[in-house]
């Protein structure tokens, strides 16, 4: 039995996330079914987590079990072949029997993309947050590095979601512009559901001067989602890489 | 009467092109129906020329005429608010009563996009021409200076679309590197149909070493499109802007 794993890279417009679900067009389903139809089995994918409806990934990490013995380069130019135009494997490697997608990973690394201009611009509008406002991208950055390292990170998990222990670690934050392109990168060993959108929206109120570094610091501790700013659009957000 | 000038920026996918057909989707037509709308007359825009089915714009600019004293900014407003997200009517300014948007025009740029990588970028998919093989910039950048000036330009017109007098002047030409990212652009007094396109395909033979840059010299020169290569994908052409 081979375990495969793979690195995937999608634009999640078009699907309702990640997660197969009945009747609706997903990633995962996308994917399992161009792999059963040249594997000639049912496959079933383990992802390193779900990602949104409308949430893009540029390297989304799977793995599945296969008696197969198809040679990996006729499997990643077959399954590309089937699969639509805005899934794409890039790569597909035999790891040990072990490996789990999910439970192996260390950290990933998501990214949150803003358009920081007067106007919209059609060729991002899937890909980016149109923020009209100008950022103080200074003051997002000062009140950012509070999350680094272990805490509690109760007041940015989405609602209805609460989880039994709400502690992560994050590793690195930063921020990167191009011309009015704004990127914010975070890198954790786990996340909370819609942990960076309800970051990412707080921090935005920090650009725009509505709350200070220090207010994003008391809505941290305060360990209520309730205290936070509102989440970001979900077509904002990238699944940059997985590290195992 | 007020004559009123239009900068637009559309995404080109799902549109047969920027000229009004019947019972098709065009850029023309969907602005047309949403000034109609607000204006409460037939609106019938002149463009700066068609781009074709596929073809994107960052800067198109057409012309209409009304009686209407509705001011700018309402209009501009209200035009954006009905139009769908990937048409984006930048900028409105009332001009001379005989500016017209294509006869007024001095000059036009287009640029083309190549995703000059090993894999496809599912990101790019609509924007950029992806070409696996690594592509000698120079001798591209070398063959494309022979461009610059007033030439026949028969060798890359589109075959079936021959004009009287396929001369025309080209100002300038550039390539621009930023990662795997290759952009290619041209500005000429006005362009064949498909002229960006076929010069392109044919620059993209000389960046894989199947011609050299004396070669497409030669296929320039012997104004005859039989001799130029292939046409590029609609999907990596933008209308940059045009002047005035």
């Amino acid at each position: 039995m081979r375990n495969l794993k793979l690195v995937i890279e999608y634009d999640g417009t078009n699907y309702r996330g990640w997660q197969s679900q009945k009747n609706v067009p997903t990633i995962q389903n996308t994917i399992e079914t161009s792999l059963s139809r040249i594997l000639n089995h049912k496959v079933r994918l383990i992802g390193s987590g779900r990602t949104d409806s409308r949430v893009h990934a540029f390297g989304q990490v799977a793995n599945f079990k296969t008696d197969s013995s198809i040679p990996i380069p006729s499997l990643l130019k077959g399954v590309n072949s089937l699969l639509p135009p805005d899934i794409l494997i890039k790569e597909i490697e035999e790891v040990a029997s072990d490996f789990h997608a999910r439970y192996s990973a260390k950290s990933r690394v998501y990214e949150y993309h803003i358009w920081n201009e007067a106007l919209p611009s059609v060729f991002r509008r899937n890909y980016f947050w149109w923020i009209r406002e100008k950022l103080e991208v200074e003051l997002m950055e000062k009140a950012a590095l509070h999350l680094l390292g272990w805490h509690d990170f109760s007041s940015f998990q989405g609602s209805d979601h609460e989880v039994i222990s709400p502690e992560r670690e994050v590793i690195k934050v930063g921020f990167r512009q191009e011309g009015s392109e704004l990127t914010f990168s975070i890198q954790a060993n786990a996340f909370l559901r819609h942990m960076v959108r309800n970051i990412m929206g707080t921090l935005v109120e920090v650009g725009k001067k509505r709350i200070s570094p220090d207010d994003f610091v008391k809505i941290f501790k305060a360990c209520d989602r309730r205290e936070a700013g509102i989440t970001a659009p979900a077509k904002g957000l990238f699944l940059k890489c997985v590290f195992y």
